[in-house]
């Protein structure tokens, strides 16, 4: 198994520096200090030509700053970065963040051999980089947020959180905006080209952190590739979730890969050593990556009984099983004393079967819904609850239904049936610690399946 | 082929009565005349036990009304469902609604034979019946709302239509949320039990609407299946797109069927007419079903060329590309001088290939974006473009992406990649009558699979 490198520098830093700071809020030096302001620590300005900017006063050189930085920020153009990345080793920075372009990904030698020279130069020193042709990393836990990407913060008082990792800043963006909808990220850490901390080394790091409670992994490629496993083994080992969507399964997007950040997609068999492994969900869709690892932030540990359904309507239950049965989760039909207890808590034109439809009237009656749900989370047929959810239900109800499958240890799923896809009611399921919130039956059962029936999933 | 009745006294009527009529806004009658009072023809109330509700008068029985009324909706308990029946039969109404449960779908001889009851005295008064067990129909385009269930309305302007239909009420009304997100319907036509009118006949109806331009069926089952071949092929005929998700695929799901509206879903072999059927998708996630359809109603006539992407990162490049692999659509290399255009508009450290990142750095360019949007679409290779958008793109160039593909009779799919789902933006995109927004690449490359590959994705 790889050493994976001590990260705390660059993730838990004490000191924070920013080369290239700019009074530009639209630049890409004045980008990132936006967002590093709110660091608690000591926040330092690199910039030859500025006295100040906003009150703090600007250094000229890394190596005119009074103590090693743990972290050095370089929002820079390519052509200053490696006489800079030169300096942070002499000044025993911990960790430098290179935002720039132009590296290994243009396909050119010449665009390899600097990216090489930076990562020979960090290597000497014994200094970490990330990137070139990043965005940068967040550590929302840390209040360090070291990137030109303005990541979501999460919500107060979030407790089920993802760490975030991907090596595309946009792909790293556009699935942390999951934190506007609700969603708790602890990082969100991208690397880019990767010519020295990877994906795997943030997998790592992330596996030992109590902040984190799931990884959600976006995976291009690694100068190593089979430096994967072992880092997924350690999340493993610390039985920290690991959700993980692949880019670069067909042919075209490994050519892509190339082109994008220059590292190895690796072989197609790679996440076969995750084939059977609990705790570790393969999706195949990127928009399923953040729904399926809150579900494993949330989810209690894993049992393999089935699936109750309990609906409001005929339609959403009928669809629902569909799809358990796409991903291969069973949903039997409950016991006699439960049929008993359902039965009579719903209309006689509502169905005591699985899926339970209680029929549009009882989904407004709370005694109703909430016998309903009791009684299939009672019965020890079902391991899981999934409700479709239409937005004339009674929200008020969610709690009660998130405290009834907390008190029996298993996983209550909502699927939000409607096609206005924000709302109050999404936000408050989002925020709820045992509720997890899907948008689409397949991505819920998916995620049940992975939990629940990692064999067949994987 | 079977007949398909008239419907035009159901859905385009000049008179509709409300019976069970309430001044409670909270009961079924106060729910249906809310959603009645826009009708710009005559509406009548009938209630025996009030002489006005909101200043509109009440008739005592259906019989004392001033007219054979085109339209009766029974907002009343399934007891008195029957007489009422009976009663607009004599008084030759063109059709009645029956909202009220407790037929079939109880799975009761009783049941069944009030149904059958209900049906032989419409079929003998030549008078069409909805429902029972449903929540009533809508069109928009009528000014119609003959349901308890409030069906959004569209936008005003709506051009590129969806005419929804669904025996489920609660899926209806779910998938027709969709129009609050800037999705327009022509119309959303429920039938529940469909002891007479059924989805084949809405779909038969809806292929002679010039008002529709393209038809979301969520199919359940029909009490006789073999209808919904000739109702399909009527659309076809008329070049009216039809895009399908059927519930009850699974052993579970065809059995809860059976307790859900008692119709008969089918082989399982029902849909294998459609395979290599153009302007027919099946999708198999509901989820997928309006997206679909609004592609199908704004796409240009299908081709068979390969389809672009043009992303603003090389992540979601690569995420498109894998996708498109997954639907079988090919993503071919530009022709040299489209190479020679993309080239000159984007940063060395882009990739004028397919999928063309033009980095971030061009996202933000509108010269360069617009300028990369015509070169792909002007290459004969590329029959589509699709376009992976992140939050912080620019929209204002949306309406000149559109322009350029509408020019080329090329569709223009725009991925909505971030996880915050609603925004003003994507309210802009889905009113854009030639951009089609997807919130997730497999939904946008399975409905261009349908649309160019018909044979591929049936």
């Amino acid at each position: 198994m790889p050493a994976f490198p001590a990260l705390d520098r660059l993730l838990k830093p004490s000191s924070v520096a920013l080369v290239g700071a700019s009074a530009n809020p639209r630049s890409l030096g004045g980008r990132t200090l936006a967002n590093l302001r709110g660091f608690p620590g000591r926040l330092y300005l690199v910039n030859p030509n500025q006295a100040e900017i906003d009150g703090l006063p600007c250094h000229g050189l890394v190596s005119a700053l009074p103590e090693p930085v743990d972290c050095v920020v370089l929002a820079i153009p390519s052509e200053s970065v490696e006489s800079v990345v030169r300096e942070c080793a002499g000044a025993r920075a911990g960790a430098v963040v290179v935002l720039a372009s132009g590296y290994a990904e243009t396909g050119t030698q010449q665009g390899e051999q600097a990216q090489q020279r930076l990562a020979h130069i960090a290597a000497e020193a014994g200094m970490r980089i990330v990137g070139p042709n990043c965005v940068g990393v967040a550590s929302h836990v840390h209040g360090v947020h070291a990137a030109f990407a303005e990541f979501p913060k999460p919500h107060a008082g979030a407790d089920r959180t993802v760490g975030l990792v991907s090596q595309s800043g946009a792909v790293a963006l556009a699935l942390s905006q999951a934190a506007e909808r609700g969603v708790s990220f602890s990082h969100v850490l991208t690397c880019g080209n990767s010519c020295d901390v990877d994906v795997a080394d943030y997998v790592a790091f992330l596996a030992d952190e109590s902040s984190c409670n799931a990884i959600a992994l976006a995976f291009e490629g690694l100068r190593d590739p089979a430096r994967l496993q072992p880092a997924i083994e350690r999340a493993r080992a610390r039985a920290k979730p690991v959700a993980i969507c692949r880019l670069g399964t067909s042919p075209a997007g490994r050519e892509a890969v190339r082109f994008h950040t220059g590292t190895d997609p690796g072989p197609a068999s790679l996440l076969e050593f995750v084939r059977g492994m609990p705790g570790v969900a393969v999706v195949d869709r990127v928009e399923a990556l953040i729904d399926t690892a809150v579900f494993l932030a949330k989810a209690p540990p894993p049992n393999r009984a089935g699936v109750a359904v309990l609906s409001g309507s005929g339609g959403t239950g009928i669809l629902s099983v569909d799809a358990a049965m796409r991903w291969g989760v069973a949903t039997p039909q409950p016991g006699a004393a439960t049929t008993a207890r359902l039965a009579a808590a719903i209309p006689y034109f509502g169905s005591p079967r699985n899926p339970c439809d209680v029929t549009a009237q009882a989904t407004r009656n709370p005694e109703s819904l909430l016998a309903c749900a009791e009684a299939l989370l009672d019965d020890p047929a079902y391991g899981a609850l999934v409700i479709p959810w239409g937005r004339s239900q009674s929200p008020a109800l969610l709690p009660s239904i998130g405290a009834l499958g907390a008190a029996r240890g298993k996983p209550v799923c909502i699927v939000w049936m409607s096609q206005l896809l924000e709302s109050g009611v999404t936000q408050q399921i989002e925020q709820n610690g045992t509720l997890t919130l899907f948008r689409s039956l397949d991505q819920c059962f998916a995620a049940i399946s992975a939990w629940c029936h990692p064999l067949a999933a994987a």
